[in-house]
């Protein structure tokens, strides 16, 4: 009978799946990034039941090949080129591994200490590491947060515009507007609809599908002269769909002069601020209420970490802060410290700020700007690639990581090939649609993809045209 | 130069990283519950900037050491019985590291069919481990999925509720009514307040600090009267303060009544119910829309695991479900495949229900029986050793692993004597407060806790008497 809490077990298991990982990761190359599974394969693998009693760690490890990896679409594969990467590293999987070890939750300041603190002082090395004003920082009058996702770090957003907006003008959330472009990640629209907004507006995007400044203008006009009060604006600084770039300056000072929340979701794009030549995108922070970016993305840094920033902490925790008897304590009634239960939905706070500090600390503010810039610069000469086919054209602006594209044959056409590149499983891309017109989204930015997997993706389209 | 990806590294680094939390986990006793630790401590420690260069794996091993162990407050301590236990295990340790490195995200089941189907598997496994009604099985009209707290959960909850109610009564959020008792966890008031409700009840409760069905009648008649709108009401199975259990059937016929979303917040007790003896406390389950409860408090699974059933989970999609382009696949047209982007606030979803899975596999059905039976009969004689001490008497039944007990000298001598219990940081307990009476909660349940700390810890007591 093995005993589930033997530490030198623990010690033998560990060593075990460290070695499957490292094998798992250095051997993705050799697997499909998409698995051949179809709806209910997995499951039919699984017992009826839980086991009576404790299984070994070897069955479990057995369930990793035969189960988990064979079901399993992979993320970390060199030739993941969909959705945006979610791009992990050594270092971050070994801090989740620290945080799970430690077991610790840091709702509050005194429920861990160091949660806390690294996190607060981690998020202003990030103020400073990314160009963003000073007072974002939690020795000023702001401060940041890791949230789960960008998602949470939006709604956040919202929930504050909504107790801001209702204090100033006395609106009910059903007569309050929230606006942000046709291209912006769904997630606004659905924090908006999760916080119980009344109206939701797409604005119209121009021609490289950032939002129009004139049509936020009319937009709001309209709504004020309705009767309707404009309550919370989202610039994108890099939309999902192809990384168009709102003009944050613009879009703060309309949000201003009508005493609006600003936020700017820059989930994918913010990663790139870490180097200097990309802030030029994100002119006009200091107009900006709260920002979100997630390290998870393209930091290096494990899913579940999304930067939250607002320049006035108060709002958000004079909406978020309820102090119930059994959590009291001296530490907190001293308002010298930060408790993080009041800077999101959630009570618990995991130790995710580990992750983020080893990554940084493991490569560097340089091993991440030139891994970065190497991205970005296989992505131009993958657009410029794009352009000498004579089948194929850029359909949006690659201000970034992201190239899409489309075969000049029109959506068909354009539909036949993304499903032509995805059918082997061997390369992933994100096929997607602006209105009727259909594109091609490359991304890259896996941590394991490296200029010859770009190459050989580029053959791999050239057989197919 | 060390190279933050290489592999061979990594392995290394893994070893001595699971060697690292094998002895952290091991000594535990040997340090304090609490480190002493005050506030700008652990910020002191660290450098201004991030470094520009790569640091080594063994500068970050060596803060742990420096940094976060002795700025940490251990959860995972023997002598932990304070708010309730965040019971991790070996396997959900390993389990975290695995999911980190596989590093895959399953919005859509497209995205990592077997994050999703594992998950789905699993909870309608605890379906039937814990009792519940069968229709909550993903297999039936309902389905689990992992959330990441209870508050996250019950806020879902709230939020289905409010757009079920709109629907159905044409009322605003402001004209919405969410009740639950005095003793809720303040998640369901600030799910509440997040979710823009208009008007939140603390419903009077009995001797026990349960929820009065009559006061929870009279209170929906007065605001019906009033105009407004019953929307929500959640029920208690274990409170926070006490673990006192709201009667869910009582409370349940009064929803179901008014068509209001009845909601469960087991958080705590959920647990127990892997032991058939507790669920005669939540009888009355097939009255319920929606149930949580937090494997991650007591099911020996680490932080950011909280189930969340509902009966039927079409009114749950139809709230949150959003479908952009980009995330259109077929595996989402066919309606054959469970996409959790649709069931929770987040885009993400994490592979949670690995932990979970490999939990249950570990100990096996029995072994986790025999450890919540164990700490339930060392709470039950612990609280036979108060009512033994002629200073002490309980303040409240203790149903479950939580005695909360009080000096018979009054409020204040109660609070000096959970002061001088917490003093030395050797043990850790929770004072707390209803209304002006004082009383400390013990709540027994850390993974690490043996029968010999509960006694040492009465001793302890003992002599502070």
């Amino acid at each position: 009978m093995t005993d589930p809490l033997d530490l030198d077990a623990f010690r033998e298991n560990g060593y075990q799946l460290i070695d499957w990982i490292a094998d798992y990761l250095g051997g993705l190359e050799d697997r499909p990034v998409l698995e051949p599974v179809s709806p209910g394969d997995v499951r039919a693998k699984m017992p009826a039941a839980a086991p009576r009693t404790g299984e070994p760690f070897s069955a479990l490890m057995r369930d990793l090949d035969e189960i988990v990896a064979p079901g399993m679409t992979h993320w970390q594969h060199p030739n993941w080129f969909a959705y945006f990467p979610a791009s992990s590293s050594p270092a971050s999987i070994l801090a989740e591994l620290a945080a799970a070890g430690i077991g610790a939750q840091g709702m509050l300041w005194s429920t861990g200490p160091a949660i806390t603190e690294v996190e607060s002082h981690v998020l202003d090395w990030l103020v400073d590491l990314t160009g963003a004003p000073q007072n974002w920082k939690t020795t000023s009058t702001g401060g940041g947060v890791i949230q789960i996702s960008a998602s949470d770090s939006t709604h956040t957003a919202l929930v504050v515009a909504r107790e801001e907006c209702r204090k100033r003008s006395g609106a009910s959330a059903e007569q309050m507007v929230a606006y942000t472009s046709s291209q912006a990640h769904s997630s606004v629209e659905k924090g908006a609809i999760v916080a119980g907004f009344g109206h939701i507006r797409l604005i119209d995007v121009d021609e490289e599908f950032a939002q129009r400044p004139d049509a936020l203008q009319a937009a709001i006009e309209a709504d004020i002269a309705a009767g309707l009060t404009p309550a919370f604006v989202c610039a994108a600084v890099g939309t999902t769909g192809t990384t168009a770039i709102d003009p944050v300056r613009a879009i703060g000072e309309i949000g201003r002069a009508h005493d609006m929340w600003v936020h700017v979701d820059a989930a994918y794009a913010g990663s790139a601020m870490m180097c200097p030549e990309f802030r030029r995108l994100q002119d006009g922070l200091e107009l900006v209420d709260s920002y979100t970016f997630n390290p998870h993305k393209w930091l290096f840094t494990s899913w579940g970490c999304s930067v939250f920033w607002v320049a006035d902490r108060k709002p958000l925790i004079d909406t978020l802060s309820i102090a119930p008897p059994y959590l009291r304590n001296a530490a907190t009634d001293s308002g010298d410290v930060i408790d993080y239960r009041d800077w999101h939905v959630p009570l618990g706070h995991h130790f995710r700020a580990l992750k983020l500090w080893w990554v940084l600390r493991s490569f560097g503010v340089e091993g991440i700007q030139s891994m970065l810039r190497a991205h970005i610069s296989w992505a131009n000469d993958f657009a410029t690639w794009v352009e000498d086919q004579p089948e194929l054209e850029i359909f949006a602006p690659n201000p970034l990581a992201l190239v899409c594209f489309r075969h000049r044959g029109g959506s068909e056409a354009t539909q036949a090939l993304a499903t032509a590149i995805n059918a082997d499983g061997s390369v992933y891309v994100t096929p997607s649609l602006i209105g009727d017109d259909a594109f091609i989204r490359v991304s890259i930015g896996s941590t394991s993809t490296e200029q010859r997997h770009v190459l050989a993706f580029q053959e791999k389209i050239k057989a197919l045209l």
